[in-house]
């Protein structure tokens, strides 16, 4: 961490704030310029608050050095963490196809679509029960009733489920789910995270639509902190200026995440171009940066959906994608052996 | 709701579109150009789903005309939703000055900050308990205990008191707390929102760091469709470009919501600006744009703040802050007589 | 084009209004709700500044439909514009590899980047003679100069040149410059868009750091307006809230334009990353989602690099770099037959 | 400056870095921490280029601790910089008011404008005679017969005029206008600052939309580093996600650049609101904020505006809002005294 200090600070005050770092067994090294004095902060600042040190008169600045996330570190874990869901294989190299539709609809067409996307080599299955709906008018999903449709999937075409939990007390209803997603409206919701870091279950952190990467691993380390190391980060679109598109998906993410942690990092073309017309182009685009995994919202009537209709693919245009995406992942693939 | 075809669209499909939409009693007006036609349609609207019909085939985009949201909508409630607590009035042109630390620390705290923002006019106590940090490591207030200090200010101090909640599973212990703030995190957490919306409290609604005035109302939406007309909405400063503040405090959406809604819109210039230094500046020019009021956060001793130290004015600034509030609002009052 | 009218607008100006429209050619259809009246206009509204009737009182809102773009617009041109450079063919279904230093430092420098990239495939050698840098304490370029060294390098190694122009009036000095770049922050300087209308050198427009897709457009028909057809389109990463990296590259853009535009479509993933590490996912990531080339900077000694340095390839990398570019294009190009 | 390393750097290239640095009149002060090592650099670090750092293999991040401008940085120049222009007194505490039509467009709409905001108290009059506009078919401004016509009011009317300038080839046609202003579209034409740079006119130089403070700094630092002391900083309102307003007004930027900067601070509210309901408001906010000054569009007859109609005040309501304005700075201004 380092300590910016106005111009000509007040002795007492900096001598205070000394002895105050030295009482909390950080050692302090100042480097003083002309016009400016820095000090470099030396020990386990992530226990500082910067904003403490901020507040007082005599600082100008505070930056931290170190990030403030240790769980989800690669510095501090370099291997790959690799998640395990039935035969899927959720980073270290793999490449996992996440298909299906928005919500559970019907029983006709969750079988439907999962016979199909199953056949087209997709790993998981996802399709939520639960949709928390930016209008409190519109479909909000099938409920309990959608989460048995997904235990009937499991038995009868073998796909394992993901799907979308928004509050924690949905929890119990989750039991027999295989990874639990948590969407971008709620990257942030703290008690959510809490709740699921108790759990084992593989949870898919979708980014926040305005966070940034730091807000997003630390969302990260509260599941890891509780205890459960099943984190998979998604991209799935952020906000920008540009109105004629629902999101802007951020590629850069891919190779930044890449460094700075070790958790598995999949994309959601689907969301982010919000067209199903752009969907093959960003899966390929998030495949080509080096992600972990694709999610892609596949419906078999697109035009009859529920919700995401315009932004899911059909059955066959999916099993399209998928392939090239294979060959893309290969490629990349080769060039790293 | 307006529709735009693409270039010589499929009649069949056309045709189907039509009939479904006379259907649901939606008549359709065609505006035919030499290279675009256009569709407008005419009746209750907000029960189609835009999404079915942008994904149809024929479909080059939607529009939608009227505003999503009803209840909150200036148009259908032309009259200024006015809110009491206690003494204090918030909206319909008086001014209310909401003030207090960021979090219950202590008793003494408390009770310190508490008289003080009261000598210097203060309408309400804020303060939290229960804070949604976003990193798991730092303090995350007293919970319950807080909420008992909360109460024994309202016995001894007398200010009416805003707390912030963050699950829904919270509510039970909020019953005594007369104003619930709903943080910039939780704007879009639809469980807790619609809890809120059976309840009979105020509710102090922040706008998230990256939503639209739109998504805000549609937030605010669900708390009033459930039933709750006590809605408060706060602008707290939005996620931009700039690295060097933590937020930049949109005043522009004061005079836009006022147009657009009846509901009380108040400034949160703590939030904003980060940074004491630029709160009394950032209160102004809210109030100047003619918002209902103001939330300020206020320690005895921001250098040892458990939260928001840097941003938070001590009572002496606070005192002279309000002061030029009153009397900026007072200017603003006299002429629109 | 739409125009939404406030409730109950009054009958003298609304009629004022259409017989105005009328008298421009324009025919008005009104579709009348019971809460909102909407005209659609038909006729060529590329004339009508929506602004005049933005400001009516009887107007709530006026909505483009037709894109304000004419001579870039694939609905008028639906055929890819190719634009050949020496050998190299830009647009059309073929992959453009272009790729040089930031800026021309020395003869030596010069050369030897050239030689390299030429040899690991590319088709056009990009480097700055004059450098808008913004600080003005910064090196600017050797300016004419750095000119004479590009000519010098078309005859010595042959590849042709892209270089950058940043005024008007540096127009005579770039007479042999085989292709001229307009930088992310003159993308709106219209003095030297419209110059450049007037002569036939093929530009490489970069996207401003945030401009919507909308003002590129209307910035391409500035110079496509003036006569010259042969612009290409770069998009080199947008400005957004992260602070962590430079930019973050806008792959939506890539299937976005090509739907709405005939020109080529390039990325420039060193600007975008500003790392050199991100560089090879962020060009993969580009071509996978169908960008027509990319244009990556590469440094014989980047860490002695007199600009960009941080954000270029050195030969050997880039060299490794092209041959998996070429790669994913072939897989995509396939798909396509 | 400082520089964060990365774990474990080569102890030769450490070497050779603080060589390198020390051959440059710069000390280097290392911090060493378990798992990191930074190094405080002291001396004039103005003159190295960070990017140069930043490409090293050893080095992990670059952090600028001074600011880059030195001419318009406060803390060399602790004095408000005020600038006279005719009887208007622009900075150092005075309430510059500068209003006006967006663009000149006759003789009759000039005067009558110019007389009515002289009359309710503007110090200038504004009006653009070269407009930057984002299509090429639309209305361009008069060119010379403007300029022509702002000597005239000049001469009759007798307010200083202000007009905008957007190439340097264009600056000879603007000496006897009395300030200069650079449009948020070229903020960054480098080419136009150095030639502004070098006159002794007063510049208006409005913030690009999507600019942060430092760039706009930055920008000004190439007019003063010319030698022209005369920039007025212009906030006009920035772009963010919001879609339906045309700008979001930064009143931050106020206090914030009142705090890094002696130059004056104005605000621009038509431009940033879009819209001239909402121009009173920002207005106020402004000068609650502490701005020295507005610039506000007025038009005799906004629905027939050839440019910014929408966001232009009537002379009546510019007269209203004027005088409010001058009572917020007084209120101001006092509780400074």
């Amino acid at each position: 961490m380092i300590v910016i200090l106005k111009n000509k600070p007040d002795p007492d005050q900096l001598e205070g704030l000394i002895s105050w770092l030295n009482a909390q067994d950080i050692d302090v090294h100042p480097t003083v310029g002309s016009s400016q004095t820095i000090l470099g902060l030396v020990g386990d600042t992530s226990r500082i608050d910067m904003n403490l040190i901020a507040a007082l008169d005599i600082v100008e600045a505070v930056k931290r050095v170190a990030e403030p996330y240790k769980n989800a570190n690669r510095k501090f874990h370099p291997d790959d963490t690799v998640i395990r869901v039935g035969d899927a294989v959720i980073g270290g190299g793999s490449l996992t196809v996440i298909a299906g539709p928005c919500a559970v609809e019907s029983e006709d067409q969750l079988m439907t679509v999962a016979k199909a996307v199953k056949e087209a080599g997709a790993n998981l299955l996802r399709a939520s029960a639960f949709k928390p709906r930016s209008s409190p008018y519109s479909f909000q999903g099938l409920g309990i009733e959608g989460i048995r449709l997904l235990m009937k999937e499991k038995e009868e075409v073998g796909l394992p489920v993901v799907s979308e939990i928004y509050d924690s007390s949905q929890l119990p209803l989750f039991a027999e789910i295989d990874v639990l997603m948590v969407g971008a409206k709620n990257m942030q919701n703290y008690a959510l995270l809490r709740a699921l870091g108790k759990t084992e279950k593989p949870v898919i952190l979708k980014r926040g639509f305005s966070n940034t990467y730091e807000e997003w691993l630390m969302s990260a380390e509260y599941i890891l902190a509780g205890g459960n190391k099943n984190v998979i980060l998604c991209e799935r679109g952020i906000r920008t200026f540009e109105p004629s598109v629902s999101g802007t998906l951020d590629v850069t993410s891919v190779p930044v995440l890449k460094g700075l942690t070790h958790l598995p990092v999949i994309i959601d073309p689907s969301s982010a171009g919000g067209k199903y017309t752009y969907v093959p182009a960003l899966a390929r685009a998030g495949v080509a940066a080096g992600a972990d995994g694709v999610m892609i919202e596949v419906h078999n009537d697109p035009t009859r959906a529920k919700c995401d209709g315009p932004q899911s693919l059909t059955p066959k245009k999916f099993a399209k994608t998928a392939e090239s995406l294979r060959r893309i992942h290969s490629i990349i693939h080769e060039e790293e052996m």
